[in-house]
This record gives structure tokens, C-alpha cells and sequence, in this order.
């Protein structure tokens, strides 16, 4: 049992009471993180979907962010989960592990970074815990939100014939988090696409009874529609040329089988069947989210990516692996 | 992001896989951990309660600790807050945090402790993440449970007049610790309250209705009554010659004042009405749990440990404190 204290931090009772407590305001359930735990009632008809994320220091953000970015990108990793299954955001639950020389100035911002996100999210702090550790800051998100029952958008809806889509653009992210790492802030849209990504929870909910199956774009394009493909047991096309590019991506000569393996764009990659097309555009605009159609499901395994000629185009790594 | 790999162990989806998702078998809404989330129905009338708590290397558990009782441990201190809140389990996330290390002999035990205590506890894995870390092994189990609403056993309802109870025994824990800390491992009986605390479920759920406030013993019987006291706005008086030690503690001349500000007993301390006096010790017998009266509560503020003449005994440090 360590028992580690820093000098400009105050105790962890403290910290709650100053720092987190506030944030818990808004879910009655929450008792203003006085309590063991947290309760949530559910609306009448609907069941919980809940999910959780980790993130690491030096693994999934540099320590140089900043703290409020940061706090940020721990929450929309899960939101974006949430997103994926048409589901309405709750609340959350925050487990940081702090190491010693995190200071309290630190972590005043890091919660400034957690209530922006509330206001914007419509969602609250429903409990959390902080403990000292030796290692890396490690931040656990658990989100929690509802579906209608049975209305979770599946990974495993698939079906041979229908099309593929996926939202907003893809490859920003990775170019951002290069830029930075060759300690470069500009252009500054791909640094915030690396820092700050979007939960597209407006299209989630849009795209409920539309969608065939969903996954939100974590490790890369390719190797989440893999986990559709898999668990649906449908070969998934993609036209190379269809992958949507940012402007500025393309600008720096960004190359879309790069782009469809890089990760961390947190948008909605989905199937819908053909005859629902205008259906899936009518989810966008209401969504104020761009979509792009970029293939078709059929018979079969797996994920290709087709050149302008219909020829496979050989992908080395096709995404993000953990370890 | 990293992308570190250890020869003698599979890739994250591989580990998923044939690890963690035959324990998410017996919930239908785990969807066989193949989805970004789970979805949990709730019985009509309840409501959801959830807890999160992160144990880390080298601070909660040893490194040598075998693999199967750290996975215990990591479900047993949520389930604690669970059965101090008067909640029956469902099911629990779990975020890992590996070190490169890590090996797959490692994990098949450390899943193995889990599958174990899911069938004691009649629950199933809902979801996780797994990671990679520079730093120490970091478990974090995000638990979820279930009241009739309304019924949850809160922090803030001990009333002046109210009796003060403890379950089972305190210090146990804290002496086995030590023990280890010795390289001694025995007395075993101290050792396993240290590594596989019981969490008190079946008495949690008979103390519905019963208790006026709860709270389970993690940081110290003291400084955990100090939270109801604090939430309450009232003041706890203890004898100390009449807290629960067990024989072997007795036996190693363990001291009631050490036990009460030890911490990791994950006992339940709660308050009752005078009146309902005979109800918990029927709820004692119900749950097959001893509980023992400890005190009274008073108006004021604070916790105080008498003496069997009712002389404040002055304690220097009334807890553990997380940083």
C-alpha cells in the first residue's frame, strides 16, 4: 500500500469533493459521488449499453497534450462506441490512476476538459475512483447509455448485398498524431482530429432501423470492417478511390490505403441494404454528418480494397493492434 | 502508439478470443464480447447500480500474488460496494492495462479466478478493453448491480439513536499483508483475507430495509464511518473492546485501535434504528454472516473509539489514504 502525497495536490477526498464532485451534478443518481455507488433508472422500453475504454500515456496520448484534450479523448473513445450502436449517452464512470507528480493545476484542467464535454454530450459523472500508481497516467472510461430494447445496431447484421458507408473523413487523425510527432501544430484540423475526436451520436441514433450493422473506427477502416465482415460472416469490397479524404489531407498528399489503415477517426463505419440508400442520406442530413458510400457487402470473408480497375490493392498491416 | 508484442502471447482479438469471451457466455447481452458494447436489461422496478475500482501492481496487490486471486481481488472490491449498497450483481466490464511481459500462462490464470468467482457470485463478464502499458499491471473492473428502486442503502441515512455494526471480523487483512510483506504465508487464514476478500452480498441484500446507512470497510473501520458520519451529519461512537477480531488476530496479539484504521477488510459497517435491533441480527442469520454491534450514533460530527471506561482513545492516522 503505497501511500504517496504530493505537495500541490490535495487528498483524494479532497480532490473528489473539489474536482469531481461537481461534475456529478446533473444525475441526481450520482449523490454528488458521496456514496459507494451510483444509481440509474432506465426509461420505460429500453435496455442499458454499456462499454469501456482505457487510455495510456505515451500509448494512446502524448504526455504533452493538454490535460483538458486529453480528459476529452478518454470520454468520446467510449462515446463513439455508443455512437456506433445508436445509443443515447447516460453518464459515465471515471478510474484514474495518477502518478505522483501529477499536479492539482493538472487536474483542475483535465476536469475543465471532462465538463465541456458533459455540456456538449448531455451526459454527467456517475462515480469514479483515483488511486496513486508508479507507472503511466491511465484513465478508464466506463460510458453507459440506452437503446430502445433490441434496437442496439449489431456488428453482425450484414448481409451479401447490402452497401457500405462510413461518416465524416478518414486518415486525419493519423496524420495528426505524425505531425506531432515530428513536434508540428499545424495544420492545426488534423492535430484536433488526433486529440479530439468526434463521437458521431447524432448519426448513431439516425441511423437506428437503417444501419445493418455499425462499428465505430478505431484501429483503422479496415481492420473494423474486418470485425463486421467476421461477425457477420460477409466479404466486405471497398473502392479505394471512394474513401472520403479530408481537403487538407489531400493536400498533404495523403494516401487513402494509409488513410484506411491508421486509426483512432472514431467515425461510423456501417452497412445498410441498398434499398435503404436514401434512407442512409436522409440519417446524415438530419445528423448534419457527411456519409460516404465506399462498397458493398457479399458472399464470403474478409475486407479488399479494389483499385479504379476492380484489382486488389495488397495491404500490409491493415490497422491498429493493441500488442 | 505503441505496438509491442510478447512471443508468448496471442494479439488482443486471439486473447479476446479464447480468454475473456467464454466468460461472457451466460449474458445473452455480451453478445460474446464480438460488439463495441453490451447491452443489460434491468427487472421491472429496478434500477442499475454501478461502481468502478482499479487495483494496481505493487500498490493494491504484490507482483507475486498468483494471478487467479488478483483477478479475484479486482472483482471482489467492486462487488463489496455492490453488497454494502444492498445490490445484487449482474455482470462486470473489466479494463486491463498489460505490461509487455505479461504472459499467456499468466492470463489463462488470471481468467481462471474469474470464472470461478462469476460462478460464486452468479455473474458474467459484459465487455473490456485491453491495452498495453510501460507501467504496472492495472486491473479495472467497472461492476454492475441491481435494486428495487429507491431501495439502495445509502451513506447518508444514520440518524442519531441508530446502533453501529460491523460484519464479520477487522485488522485480517491488514495483518496478512504484513505477513507477506515478511515473506511469511501463514497464518493462511490472514493471507486469504488479504488477497480473496469476501464480499457480503447475501447480507447486503437482507440489510435492505433494514440498515439506515452502509458503507463497506476498504479504507479502515474508522475512516469508512467517518464517511457516514460526515454524509449523515452525525457523530459515531465505537467501544473499542467490542470490535470483531478474529481468534488467530487475537492469537498474534492484534490490537483493536490497528484493526479499526487498517483497511482492505471489505467487511459491511452500517447503521440501524434501536428498534430494528433484532431484524439485523436476523439478517445476520439469513445471510449465515456474523455481524457484531460496535457502538452508537449521536448528534455531532466525526468518529470516536472509546475505551471500556469511555475515555476517547486518540488515534494518529484514522485510515488509508489513496494518495
Amino acid at each position: 500500500m503505497t501511500n504517496s502525497s504530493s505537495r500541490d495536490r490535495p487528498g483524494e477526498f479532497a480532490l473528489i469533493a473539489r474536482v469531481f464532485a461537481p461534475l456529478s451534478k446533473a444525475a441526481p443518481g450520482a449523490f454528488g459521488l458521496t456514496d459507494d455507488a451510483a444509481t440509474v433508472a432506465l426509461p420505460r422500453g429500453h435496455e442499458l449499453v454499456v462499454t469501456t475504454d482505457a487510455i495510456v500515456e505515451g500509448v494512446h496520448f502524448l504526455p504533452r497534450d493538454p490535460p483538458g484534450a486529453i480528459a476529452q479523448k478518454a470520454l468520446r473513445v467510449n462515446l463513439s462506441d455508443l455512437a456506433a450502436k445508436g445509443a443515447r449517452p447516460l453518464g459515465y464512470l471515471l478510474a484514474l490512476s495518477l502518478p505522483g507528480r501529477t499536479g492539482f493545476d493538472w487536474l483542475k484542467e483535465f476536469a475543465k476538459g471532462l465538463a465541456k464535454d458533459q455540456r456538449e454530450f448531455g451526459i454527467a459523472l456517475l462515480g469514479g475512483d483515483t488511486t496513486a500508481t508508479p507507472g503511466p497516467l491511465t484513465i478508464v472510461v466506463t460510458a453507459l447509455g440506452v437503446v430502445p430494447k433490441g434496437k442496439m445496431i449489431r456488428r453482425g447484421g450484414a448481409k451479401p448485398g447490402d452497401l457500405v458507408f462510413v461518416s465524416g473523413t478518414i486518415g486525419d487523425a493519423a496524420a495528426g498524431l505524425a505531425l506531432l510527432r515530428r513536434k508540428s501544430e499545424t495544420p492545426r484540423a488534423l492535430i484536433v482530429r488526433y486529440r479530439t475526436p468526434s463521437p458521431r451520436l447524432s448519426l448513431g441514433l439516425a441511423l437506428r432501423g437503417v444501419a445493418s450493422a455499425a462499428i465505430d473506427v478505431s484501429d483503422g477502416l479496415l481492420a473494423d470492417l474486418g470485425h463486421i465482415a467476421q461477425t457477420s460472416q460477409v466479404r466486405i469490397s471497398l473502392g479505394a478511390d471512394r474513401l472520403p479524404l479530408s481537403p487538407v489531407l489531400r493536400r498533404l498528399r495523403g494516401d487513402p490505403v494509409r488513410a484506411a489503415t491508421a486509426g483512432d477517426d472514431y467515425e461510423i463505419a456501417f452497412t445498410a441494404p441498398a434499398r435503404k440508400r436514401a434512407a442512409v442520406a436522409k440519417a446524415a442530413a438530419v445528423a448534419g454528418i457527411p456519409v460516404t458510400e465506399i462498397g458493398w457487402v457479399g458472399k464470403g470473408e474478409g475486407v479488399v480494397l479494389l483499385d479504379r480497375r476492380g484489382r486488389e490493392i495488397a495491404v500490409a498491416r491493415r490497422g491498429y493492434a493493441h500488442f
